[in-house]
């Protein structure tokens, strides 16, 4: 099985293959090396520097509206910051003064905040921070602390931080280098508070000193992402002009009057989170690239090194030869590959979203918060398993394992925790979409959702009658059968999702609580069936559009590993609800196997096709050392018998 | 369900709980904290003080001869080293110096070594390195590739490292410290090899200079412990007495003639590393107090922090009360106290194992393996859910789970890859623990497994008549019931035994490395549900021993769930092959929720009963600050409505 790899290159590198392509031309003539090993002072001015450099490269700007100089290609912003993953304190900075600082200023402010900020957002003059999480809320940013109280006196907000639980937690950029943050805050007018808005408040002045009333201090050292500045901020009836506001859904008049296009204060919250989920996406692409590079610096050292006599020959075994190793990585690269497919599909619905489409805008949301919750659990564990699988050299920072490991860490946890992700996710799913909003909480939910759930609705999308023509085509009852496959997937989502509406519907007013609560491990898995059918979908379709025979097919066996490793990690729902035999389990166990065997021969040639920029693979036991020292060893010994 | 907190505390301390009462008393009077913080160079520099203070408090005594001013305790000494998990540079480069190289010296040396260099050893006047692993052989150590040639004209042995890849790799104490080393290498006299024998070789001065013909490089930083200096060691035909020769299992006359007490080259081989593998049990100790100490920040956090709020009420809830926080934590807490029994009956068979017994030997060895393996995996994959239960806390360095994760890492693979060590346990129980010393390699054995193996046998232990009386007395089938859990994990073992067997038996000399690969997992499953057993023995023994009936109430509870989640985890298997119905898998899925709920109020309480000493809790988010802020919090909502 020879495949075309500029084929496969091409397939992979997508709709954004231009930005790709630019971005990994740019970095050619940029030396962005990590500063990890630096002290935490050093590495972070080293990391500003670098973001400097970065926004003279002019990439920062495809993201920003053409009037002032941007691109407006929201895709291309968010595929080109992907392509910084072997210097991930970078790329979070980056992230938190273009996707989120600038980003909510673009999507929350109206023409007076982006005609003042937005040139000096870009070329890095005023850097920011994007102060939502506080100490005390960090899921539940709808019931957040800090206060802005309108005085129609002075015409100004007050902002304060009324309790320590309050503070700003975890700022980016606020323990260094911003001047000013966009601070979320519950908005109080006449009395009356209208829910979370965002206002800039100016936190530094130009020669860095803290301003009156704002109190910064710094989170000090973490596990990693120490290039990046975070602090704590606390505001002492700090006080910002009316016009401060981000007030593109909801203004005050100078007499203190509220105004709103959106009359629910949920509805205009969720609306106005909604316009961020640009940084959740990021976070899921960047999550992908990281894991590639890991598996590419695993799988060229599990292909040179060598351990333990092969019997009958004077031969050392490649450690990649062995099944257990194939077993760790190749599954691994095969969902690598799902989920860069799917990832693809999330960014052209982020850049495509018709303004406003409500129901394609919650179908988005979902797709992102879902993608980025399984994206980022599949970082952690698969560099986890990468580190492991390269024993001790594993574990030296040389070999970049350690720190890919340290700094994706966090993404589990940071734009939105997994596990309240997916039920964000369960809670779209069991309520059509329809713009419900209550509560956040997970947990007010309860007694809602046992009204609107009618059964579950697979959503219809292009990707979706290709997937369904396949379904219909196929009569096999194979497990190679892609039509079984795609079978299995939506068979599980629709039994787990109804078993779920029909627990929840026992909810009432008194037992909510305690209805949704112990539901709650049946809630996440019907977010993750949800996701993991839409990922396969994804996949499917990649292998659909691949023109070379060969690559097509070497791409449907990597699918098929996709495919029944997640069944066989799962068999025990498909056997619990008599999905699969007993012995169709076993069957699924030994084709895991085969296809591992059948892919090893590719695999460095697979992982290769993402073409990461090359200055980011520098551990020396994926660059030719280790092939070079069990040369000379095989060398030596034949000398010396 | 109250408890009697001593009777836990009593029951968990065990047979050790004066050495562990003398460590926290000591530990009390000494500050050690942890110096990840610092620089390199600055952080080594505090931990090789630390270790001069731990030098002088007498705890590294206890495992060393009477005859020297040890106590000859060699239990007391691993369980003395287990309790530093709050600065894990400082407990490995204790293993380094008083486990690994004094322990070399004590097992493999005569009384000329011990008589020369024990007290130096002791008092920290000799800091010293365990020079084993290569940069091309990790696991496969008997095939390493360092010479030891003794050229009988001089009376000396030149110790020589032929290519880049026999250098002597990630040796701890090497980069900055250590000025001595035990050397393995290949023993030749008289142009014959005799196999990896140790040597002591000087390898700086006592003011700290390379000695001639040893070249010492630095490893540089690592994931974690950056306290501990390791380093890679050249030697260019370095020159020793011929006394350098630790020659307990093995010597060399002073005209050439090797001797030997164990006729075997592989039998003498595995004898000498048998006698190690106290460093294996310290790390499988150690990972289980890091676990301990990451439970306790998370569950302290977790029950004091608040989100969302509470249907019909003002309040948040507590975030542990959520049943998938609970997911996160109790199974692995119960998992925790599981292992905590089972290294206690470990460390008792190390400490009693009869010399000259050869077959209990094997047993303990095997027993180190697999319990290394599962406790460092549990440390992993625990420590790591620990840090994402805490969100954005768990990433700062201050609540020290980032540390714990860091450090830890590396016990996966160091002082044995845990798959290999699997495959170790799974050869033992093939053979029967008969002392057949062929090739470690995994792959070589297939083809004389195949005549060996005769059909599982279970071991028979004091605690095994205990279980077995369990299991006699019991008709019940209730997955409450410990008989039927007992007869399910034996019968597990010995239907994935007998299988793997009938697999294995079709290997002969062509096709045995093709025949053991296809097997291999299978293979590591058949030493995980063993190790399986025999923890859920451990700790089936431990309730037994309770005598105050609450508490063994609760702690029966904790087993249930330990039971349970693992058969849940694995219920795949247990389905597949008709052990369970889908039916009782589901309810065992309830069950375990179900136990969750019930251990949830006591969770915090039971973590404590480890008693950790107090200088190893720092996190801000573990010792009442947020609490103090969530009921600050709550004090403010209440008087502003």
């Amino acid at each position: 099985m020879g495949f075309d790899a500029d084929e496969l290159a091409t397939l992979v590198d997508g709709r954004w293959a231009h930005v790709r392509d630019r971005v990994r031309e740019e970095l050619a003539g940029i030396d962005l090396p990590p500063g990890d090993h630096l002290d935490t002072e050093d590495h972070r001015a080293l990391t500003l520097e670098q973001l400097h450099q970065l926004a003279k490269s002019g990439i920062p700007a495809l993201g920003f509206p053409p009037a002032y100089g941007g691109s407006g290609d929201t895709g291309g912003s968010v595929v080109s910051l992907e392509m910084l993953p072997g210097n991930l304190s970078l790329m979070v900075k980056a992230g938190v003064q273009w996707g989120l600082f600038g980003g909510a200023v673009v999507a929350l402010g109206t023409e007076r905040h982006h005609e003042r900020y937005l040139r000096d957002i870009m070329n890095l003059e005023l850097p920011g921070c994007f102060a939502m999480t506080e100490t005390g809320h960090g899921s539940d940013v709808q019931h957040l602390r800090t206060t802005a109280t309108y005085d129609p006196e002075s015409q100004e907000f007050v902002v304060h931080t009324p309790h320590e639980a309050a503070r700003k937690e975890y700022i980016g950029n606020a323990a260094r280098d911003g001047r000013m943050a966009v601070v979320f805050a519950q908005l109080i007018t006449r009395g009356e508070s209208h829910g979370v808005h965002a206002l800039v408040v100016p936190i530094r002045d130009e020669s860095g000193n803290t301003l009156p009333g704002v109190t910064i201090t710094d989170c000090g050292r973490k596990a990693g992402l120490n290039g990046v500045d975070n602090g704590r901020i606390t505001f002492d009836h700090v006080r910002v002009p009316r016009e401060a506001l981000l007030n593109r859904y909801g203004d005050v008049a100078p007499d203190g009057t509220y105004s709103s296009p959106i009359a629910s204060k949920g509805k205009r919250f969720f609306t106005m989170l909604g316009t961020l989920i640009r940084g959740r996406v990021s976070v899921a692409g960047t999550a992908g690239s990281a894991t590639k590079l890991a598996l590419e610096i695993a799988l060229r050292y599990g292909d040179a090194r060598r351990q333990f006599g092969r019997p009958g020959t004077d031969e050392e075994v490649v450690v990649l030869d062995y099944l257990v190793h194939q077993r760790k990585l190749l599954p691994a690269l095969a969902k690598t590959f799902a989920l860069h497919f799917a990832q693809e599909q999330l960014v052209s619905s982020l850049h495509d979203v018709p303004p406003g489409d409500e129901r394609a805008q919650r179908e988005l949301e979902s797709r992102a918060a879902g993608l980025k919750a399984v994206a980022t659990w599949h970082a952690t564990s698969t560099i986890q398993t990468c580190r492991e699988a390269c024993g001790g050299a594993g574990y030296l920072a040389e070999n970049q394992l350690a720190q890919l490991k340290a700094d994706t860490d966090v993404f589990t946890t940071f734009e939105g925790d997994n596990t309240v992700l997916l039920q964000l996710v369960a809670k779209g799913l069991l309520t059509g979409y329809k713009d419900q909003f209550d509560d956040l909480g997970t947990l007010g939910m309860a007694k809602f959702l046992a009204d609107q759930f009618v059964g579950s609705v697979i959503e219809k999308t292009a990707t979706r009658s290709l997937v369904q023509r396949i379904i219909d085509g196929s009569g096999k009852d194979d497990v190679l059968d892609r039509g079984w496959q795609l079978t299995m997937f939506d068979d599980r989502e629709r039994h787990v999702l109804d078993g779920l509406g029909r627990r929840l519907r026992k909810a009432n007013r008194d037992n909510a609580f305690e209805v949704f609560n112990q539901a709650q491990d049946h809630v996440l898995r019907a977010a993750r069936v949800h996701v993991d059918r839409q990922v396969l979908e994804a996949f499917v379709a990649a292998v659909e559009r691949c023109r070379d025979r060969e690559t097509a097919q070497l791409l449907g066996k990597l699918c098929d590993l996709y495919v029944l490793s997640t069944i066989e990690e799962d068999r025990g729902w498909f056997l619990e609800h008599e999905r699969i035999t007993p012995r169709r389990s076993k069957a699924i166990t030994e084709a895991v196997n085969e296809l591992c065997r059948q892919i090893r021969p590719h695999a460095v040639d697979l992982v290769a096709a993402f073409r990461m920029p090359r200055q980011w693979l520098t551990a020396p036991i994926a660059t030719g050392a280790e092939a070079a020292r069990q040369e000379a060893q095989r060398a030596h010994d034949r000398a010396h018998g």
